[in-house]
């Protein structure tokens, strides 16, 4: 990825270069000598499309007239709040309150704050050794607040989690890295990943040196996941002296959207079992599902209940406070439950935690927040579940409504977004546009969302960022504008689908 | 560094693989087939000793007389609020209007919260696309709190600085990661780093391959930087082949407390210039100077004194919102400010931001304020200068009856803390005890820290986990227990000393 910085202070810095970083001094450096796995590594989400789009927005701010919309709409990124999405009352009251607990005792808190928002945040503080919040904790995270996470996952599951056995990170993304350096030594360790995939896995395997092992998810049967597919792409790599360590899982699916069937959970756990993968199992979407015909069951769940226990199968899970009816992509919390590892090996991944000390506390508070929100009784319950409803319900009627106009689209389908935040509709273009994009050193699917956002100001992210088929294209886009936004949007959409389709009819 | 975790389910699982992992399933993971760099890594300052301190804690817990104290004091770590240390109010009242600004227009906010500290959570929501404290942020931070921070540095500095050259991050440690993965290629890729140093570099610098090159501070000038050093450690590492990267200095000084003088900045800055290195300085205890004949000024502020612009020297400073006066280590907030970079390298920096989307809201607001606290005529302005002075007169005092005490023992020596949180004192341990060190395969001074753990509670961290003069023995001890508590620490310190010199006598 090459990304193109709009700065002038940066212009005036390549013009007293002479338009080149090579010209500096020798021994300064250089663009050639710096890592060439950064250079490898991509992350399309943040990448040319949007820095676009911020572009266009700076050009709104001066001039409301300078396009042909008035707003840039961020479907790019799975950022709730960004787009008008409200935060769960109790969670920020308990936030606030550990943020500031000089105000726990006074009278005026009463008025301001739910009682059992005072409550918890006190229960918290209690568990915070010296009610500490500004503290480094454990490199684990707060003893006590894994306690309650673990508790959480029980309850999930009906299975025992260990607190020892989580790790609290600043979101999923540090705990993925984290497992990638692990695991990976050398360009011969391959992880399996999904394609379409999220591109933290093809960013962390490639900033770490690795291989990723490609398997394709099939689109036809709604983004199914094959074993046999599995297998092929298994015995591929170990031909080509590939020793793959892992298989990366995203369920509820990221870009995809689908939610495995039990069953084939059950193949895969038995797979990686067999084969001796650790199994990462990325479900930060696993309160994301907006059909009534599947559910969320955590990999833990599935291998526990086929008997399977520590020393089967080294499993990871990871969650996030981003992701849910929650959205808390700013507060940076999650954690991983790891499973199945050795002593020696936990001994390294404490180890690598302790580098960095630990995560933020509010993030940690948060993570075991949403894994214990307000219960039954609770003075909170009502207003919480409200809420929360309120955001799923309107997620499911957002999906359906985005699926149904992509899919009236001429020459696009759409799976349905049985989960998770996107859909990742294929669009057969014409010839002329291929041809067209071609011409501009483009990918075609780069192309049409490039003009996608000059047409109407709807970020979304090609397909190429992710993944797909060759000879196939696709774009990622949120079901997240809120609600009352959503008809402006289809019909914006789909008069560039038409006008696109016109230009370049052959 | 291998640790021992005390785990009861540990233990099971070791013993179901009959104490080895070796005997797992031979396709499974194991600690011979992870990434040798992470064995290789090491984190003293979360290691061993403080693992026996947790055990020692836990045991207290359960027995308290079965040790021969009543607590355990991680002198360890530089944890300000994990041992008293309150948090600076305004900054926290913010927080708390931030994590929760339903309440900002209530009438019993103004009651619980400071006037300004309403005007500035206000201000900042403002700077927050639709006040979202709650979405993703640019990735390299809130543009609003770039802008706040840079006006920051101007402050400081009396130089210019760009929002641009702002890169918000989850402390100060993922920032160094950045730079290192950025810089470093191979193990023929070399990093200058002092010795003693803080453990995140040479963890860093083996995580990602590179080799550490060493450069002594002398102990006997006050941990003095002399450049004859620097370049006899640059050409020794060349003739070997290594290609050096990059100088690390860390000032003021951690672990050794010492505070560079301008001129002595001046001669780094133009050796950095003349070998074409980056330099990486590690500014987060900025705020933390406790002499008056030393002040600190940053290497940029002396860079462009002496007329270095851009083009000149590649600069990054590192700051915290952990250190300072305020010590918001669970906030886990901070920020580099890179300069001298072209745009292409820039363009990566950005990009690796970008794998992880953005740094945690409440880190980045946090670090905006320590940026820029209340000011003269300010609401809050009385009140904050108080707590901050309270703060910083007690370290000034904490640090002189610490730095006395370890002089006053017999063997030991230790330097000034001009700065910083730490006191490194030398201690010229008696012939028995290197040999009954050695009997039990314990370095002397790791041997000397857990004899010290074992029979007082205080927690320091041997000198080796940061690296000194082979056959010298030191070891770190921050200066952060409250002061009430200063004059029984220094006597279980000074009884602890006398016997154990007493019965290693030769």
């Amino acid at each position: 990825m090459r990304l193109i910085l709009q700065n002038t202070k940066n212009m005036s810095f390549f013009m007293s270069f002479g338009l080149s970083s090579n010209s500096m001094a020798s021994n300064h450096i250089t663009i050639d000598t710096i890592n060439p796995k950064v250079l490898e590594c991509e992350y399309a989400v943040r990448g040319e499309i949007v820095i676009l789009a911020q572009k266009l927005q700076e050009e709104l701010k001066n001039n409301p007239n300078s396009h042909p919309f008035d707003e840039i709409l961020y479907c790019n990124i799975g950022n709730p709040q960004s787009l008008g999405q409200q935060p769960i009352t109790f969670f920020r009251e308990v936030l606030a309150l550990c943020a500031y607990p000089a105000i726990l005792d006074k009278a005026e808190t009463k008025n301001l704050f739910s009682p059992d928002s005072i409550k918890r945040a006190s229960d918290i503080l209690g568990q915070i050794p010296g009610r500490a919040t500004g503290a480094y904790s454990h490199s684990q995270g707060i003893k006590g607040l894994r306690d309650t996470i673990a508790a959480g996952i029980e309850a999930r599951d009906g299975f025992p989690a260990d607190p020892n056995d989580i790790f609290l990170t600043d979101g999923a993304s540090p705990a993925v890295h984290m497992m990638m350096q692990l695991l990976i030594r050398s360009k011969n360790d391959g992880i399996l990943c999904p394609i379409p995939q999220y591109p933290l896995y093809s960013a962390s395997i490639a900033l770490h040196g690795g291989t990723l092992v490609p398997y394709y998810l099939d689109e036809a049967t709604g983004w199914g996941l094959e074993i046999s597919e599995l297998r092929n792409q298994l015995e591929t790599a170990k031909s080509k002296g590939i020793s793959v360590r892992a298989l990366v899982v995203i369920n509820p699916g990221n870009p995809t959207g689908q939610v495995l069937a039990k069953n084939n959970q059950k193949e895969i756990v038995d797979f990686c079992k067999k084969e001796g993968l650790v199994l990462l199992a990325d479900e930060v979407y696993q309160e994301n599902i907006y059909v009534p015909d599947k559910k969320f069951h955590s990999f833990k769940k599935v291998a526990r209940s086929m008997g399977y226990g520590e020393k089967d199968i080294s499993l990871v899970s990871f969650q996030s406070v981003s992701k849910g009816y929650y959205g808390e992509c700013g507060k940076r919390g999650g954690y991983m439950e790891i499973t199945g590892f050795s002593p020696d090996i936990r001994e390294q991944i404490y180890k690598l935690a302790s580098v960095n000390l630990c995560s933020n506390i509010s993030g940690q508070i948060l993570a075991s927040l949403v894994m214990n929100p307000p219960k039954v009784g609770d003075e909170s319950y009502e207003s919480y579940s409200a809420e929360k409803d309120a955001i799923l319900s309107s997620l499911v009627r957002r999906a359906q409504q985005l699926e149904k106009a992509f899919n009236s689209l001429e020459g696009v389908s759409c799976n349905r977004a049985e989960g998770a935040m996107y859909l990742f509709p294929r669009i057969d273009l014409p010839n002329k546009a291929i041809e067209a994009a071609k011409a501009v050193n483009s990918g075609p699917d780069a192309f049409y969302a490039r003009r996608l956002l000059n047409a109407t100001g709807i970020v979304v992210v090609p397909g190429s960022g992710f993944g797909q088929v060759p000879g196939t294209w696709h774009f990622r886009c949120t079901i997240l504008p809120q609600e009352d936004r959503i008809p402006a949007i289809i019909s914006r959409l789909t008069e560039f689908h038409k006008e696109f389709m016109d230009e370049f009819a052959c």
